[in-house]
């Protein structure tokens, strides 16, 4: 080793050593007589120290080092006079007998603090700067942290980790694949895996009843600030159990993580909720249920009063916002205009304040009597001084306008701590829904989830309506793991396809492998699947899954360090038999 | 769940317990008046029982059941009668009271047994029913011991586990890449890694110190039987240290998998062997020292007597066979055969019998006499009754013959037994080879590798002669592991690349950023990675390294299994702005 011991390392216990450290400069604080270095690694920072004593050239050297250099200093250790109680190794410092150059740094394009000058573009260039400041090398500590917890908690129950492949088969459904061209089957391709699916559910053919894998999976999506067109999940799936037994097991191992990565106890179990209860209490199927807020239902009080609107609407709901009845007109603009924004798209916003002496102030009050309004605030269970905001409309649309104002009114009054962690199971998802575009439903989940037994008839005469065996993990408003109950048998797998609008040769031409393994003695089986960026940066209080991933791409799916993608080479091209179309290129120009 | 136990769990104690156990028909006995079923699952075979007393209607179902059926059955533990003391649970039985079929099974392509009759491509087109072997199922479950183990001690040595990008950027240095093919970024693409060699080098410039993943990497080369298209390694890299502290490290590592994992103490310093050495005594940078049989060069000793092919040689080289000079005729012949095969390729094989009387019979009687043949048994270390096989000719294809010769009689004579284990650290390879396509040197391992200070002279005098800081873990023969120091400034890169006959321009444009990057504080730094496939068939003492993956690929690189790669559809096509070269095509047919 060229160093004794680490930067992190040394205590007044070792007073006295001759000792050698390796780093990088920190800072460099010149007081004439004396020089300081402050020399960092991975594990810490330990201060260097020269004076008259050790002589011009070695002055010289400390003088001449810049931010960022490479260096060797040997010495000895002493102890501090003024002491810096911050940093565990504040009580010493080496004095140097020795300096060396291990290699020099040209000034770094942003500093390397915990608070950088540096732009997300110019950070992304120079990541391998990025990574050395504080609170990303500490992302993707926590980040090994949360996968060393992980896979100790599967080992110990059992799951084997089966690596499953990269190179699979391109299958339309679900979102868009990448493909890589096969030069050894020219004209074929591979693609990569948006999950290990149906690999998982082979491996429970095979028997081998818990699998588990932290595994890449890729999706070729146009990308949102928290997506990436490579992501990591952990994959599990076990046999010869129900939806309850992968609940069990899985709360367990999240309330691991949170134990081990984060030391937060969470001795309750996690609360329960259906599809069609968050949606209608919350308007997502992963709410946030760090704060209350729920939906209130108005439309049996609002309704028939005149107020056109409402009585248009398919659904009236309200919010009733504690403590808010003195919100300023400014402030209900804000949040009318939140609302109307073209992402959310409500038309507009009503309110009503509860006003301490017992009258109400709404912006109906042309339509609404002081007692209409009682009744509603009465519904919403608003005392005087609380603030009910009302959304009307379509159903669905509504919900969702509301779910984004309840999360905004949670932010705006605090309730929404990034250090408080509330778990929500979600159960009993749709198993279909509609698509407009193609006219057809697709399975909300994939084409393998099994659906309530009760619900098959449905399948028929009102698909919408049919239940899966489904569930969510959801951590304060972000969906962190999903999975199911999967169809084991050939003739439910076929019914689904038929479903889904699959010919029997489009099903056995992409699945039929699954299928034919299903004859072949298949069990009862299930899993999960977690998104484990997401889980980190949630775990770090973070809501940017890019500081949690060493080497993230942008928005236009680019690696802006390495400068990737590139354009291929034409022997590379012939080799693949491919060409890029003159067209189309010129267009993207 | 819907099991109370396992099939490997129930034993006396458990005598009188209600169960319920879920799993595959291993087989049923029908005796008439009793009926036994052997359950099995990953955790073993529990006997199930019927008689009598069962009733018809069970009876009649116990008799359904054919191989494979996955049952859920429910009765009583019960002491057997007849014990079976090689298994563990051959105390008990299960006397059923209840038996339901949870899904039939058709009948099997080939026996789910040790030995199987499934040829290889039935076995690979089934592989679901493959895994269901144990076998199989036991060398993934070791793939996962060793996993489990090196993350265990490449955690307690502070590595940190970092995931390195999967869609990063094509270089032309090295195998070929598989490119991915850009939608967002229309006529680019991304190329899988190889390796992930840069980014753990930017890695240690970002300060992270200890770096290791286990990871998937690719290459498109054309396969041979221990080659696949995507393969795994245990990636490492470490900053501040030297060749000698990643050999203590990693042989640490090493060591701790035999004991974890085979239960093999190794408590002796591994061999090491500079590679001249290896080259020259074993005519291999991988040398099988299991057994001894070294090259004796005999050049001094069998030139100039007026053998034209041995005078005209490069090299001369024996081994000495032990024992084997009552080698029959054909058995002579066998050997010659062996050598003469077109995948070795050697002109003749030469022998000299060393009789137990003292005198020599040798393929070259006329040409030696015995006092010649004398003096190349002597130099040969040869005692009465051994066997001396000489190959002539141009040095490094006439090593490679004798390596191959040697590697044969290690098999003949049983000196390659595969629960034995003999590590050895090869070091000092040549920093460039000569190829004679491109008529330039190449890296041997790649471009980032260090040379030897003093042999950087010799880069522009006898670039063949440079040595490099580059080590490789040969085991029973076989390449488990490689790696370098690293070069870790800019100057000595650019001199590398210049030497490799890249421009200034290509250098920049294909690693530029590396380069850039060792100007911003680069430590000295250097690693190693391990063949994890291979590591894994090694420790299961198998030439195979396709038993060790769960799913993998054939000689053309296709997943016969899930039918990948596939023709993409003409809609994808059309979103990469690709198309398919008809002509290519059409010659492919």
């Amino acid at each position: 080793m060229l160093r004794t011991h680490t930067c992190g390392e040394l205590r007044l216990s070792d007073k006295d050593s001759q000792v050698t450290l390796c780093g990088w400069v920190q800072r460099v604080r010149d007081k004439g007589a004396m020089v300081w270095i402050d020399l960092r690694d991975r594990y810490g920072i330990t201060q260097l120290m020269l004076d008259n004593s050790s002589g011009e050239a070695l002055l010289e050297t400390a003088r001449s080092l810049g931010r960022e250099f490479v260096i060797e200093a040997k010495g000895k250790v002493i102890e501090r006079a003024s002491k810096n109680n911050k940093i565990p190794t504040g009580e010493i410092e080496i004095f140097v007998g020795e300096l060396n150059i291990l290699n020099p740094a040209k000034l770094p394009p942003f500093l390397i603090e915990d608070e950088t000058d540096g732009g997300d573009d110019l950070r992304m260039k120079y990541r391998y700067l990025d990574l050395r400041r504080n609170p990303i090398r500490e992302a993707l500590r926590l980040r090994h942290k949360v996968a060393q917890s992980a896979r100790r908690f599967l080992d110990e129950q059992d799951f084997i980790e089966v690596e499953t492949p990269v190179l699979i088969k391109s299958t339309p459904e679900g979102a868009r694949d990448f493909l890589v061209p096969s030069r050894m089957n020219p004209g074929e391709v591979y693609a990569l895996p948006q999950s290990p699916q149906t690999f998982k559910q082979l491996l429970m053919v095979s028997g081998f009843d818990r699998y588990y894998q932290i595994v890449k999976c890729f999706r070729d999506e146009d990308l949102r600030a928290d997506r990436q067109p490579e992501f990591t999940q952990i994959d599990c799936e076990m046999s010869f159990i129900e939806q309850e037994d992968i609940i069990n097991t899985f709360e367990g191992l999240v309330k691991r993580i949170f134990k081990e990565v984060k030391g937060v106890d969470m001795t309750e179990e996690f609360p329960r909720m259906d599809y069609d209860t968050a949606m209608a209490l919350y308007g997502s199927d992963k709410p946030d249920i760090r704060f209350g807020m729920t939906f209130v239902e108005l439309n049996d009080v609002a309704q028939n009063k005149g107020f056109k609107v409402f009585d248009d609407a398919e659904l009236v709901v309200a919010i009733c916002a504690e403590g808010c009845a003195d919100y300023t007109r400014k402030q209900l603009d804000g949040l009318t205009n939140f609302v109307k924004k073209p992402q959310i798209g409500a038309k507009g916003l009503v309110y009503v304040k509860c006003n301490e002496d017992g009258s109400f102030k709404s912006s109906v009050d042309k339509f609404y009597s002081q007692e209409d309004l009682k009744a509603w605030a009465d519904k919403a269970n608003a005392k005087p001084g609380d603030l009910l905001l009302v959304l009307s409309g379509d159903k669905d649309h509504t919900r969702n306008c509301m779910n984004e104002l309840r999360l905004e009114m949670g932010n705006q009054l605090g309730l929404r701590d990034k250090e408080t962690f509330a778990c929500l199971w979600v159960t009993d998802f749709p198993l279909l829904e509609w698509d407009e575009d193609s006219k057809r439903y697709h399975a909300m989940h994939h084409p393998f989830t099994s659906p309530h037994k009760e619900d098959i008839p449905k399948l028929d005469s009102d698909p919408g309506a049919v239940r899966a065996n489904a569930y969510d993990l959801a951590i304060n408003g972000v969906e962190v793991g999903g999975g199911s109950i999967r169809i084991h048998d050939k003739s439910t797998q076929e019914l689904m396809f038929k479903h889904l609008g699959f010919t029997d040769e489009e099903a056995k031409e992409q699945f039929g492998f699954l299928m034919e393994a299903f004859e072949f003695g298949a069990p009862p089986h299930g899993g999960i699947a977690f998104g484990f960026d997401r889980l980190c940066s949630l775990l770090g209080g973070s809501d940017s899954i890019r500081d949690f991933i060493a080497f993230p791409k942008n928005n236009s799916g680019r690696d802006v360090m390495i400068d990737a993608p590139s354009k291929p080479s034409k022997e590379q091209m012939n080799e693949l038999s491919l060409e890029i179309k003159a067209l189309k290129l010129e267009e993207a120009k």
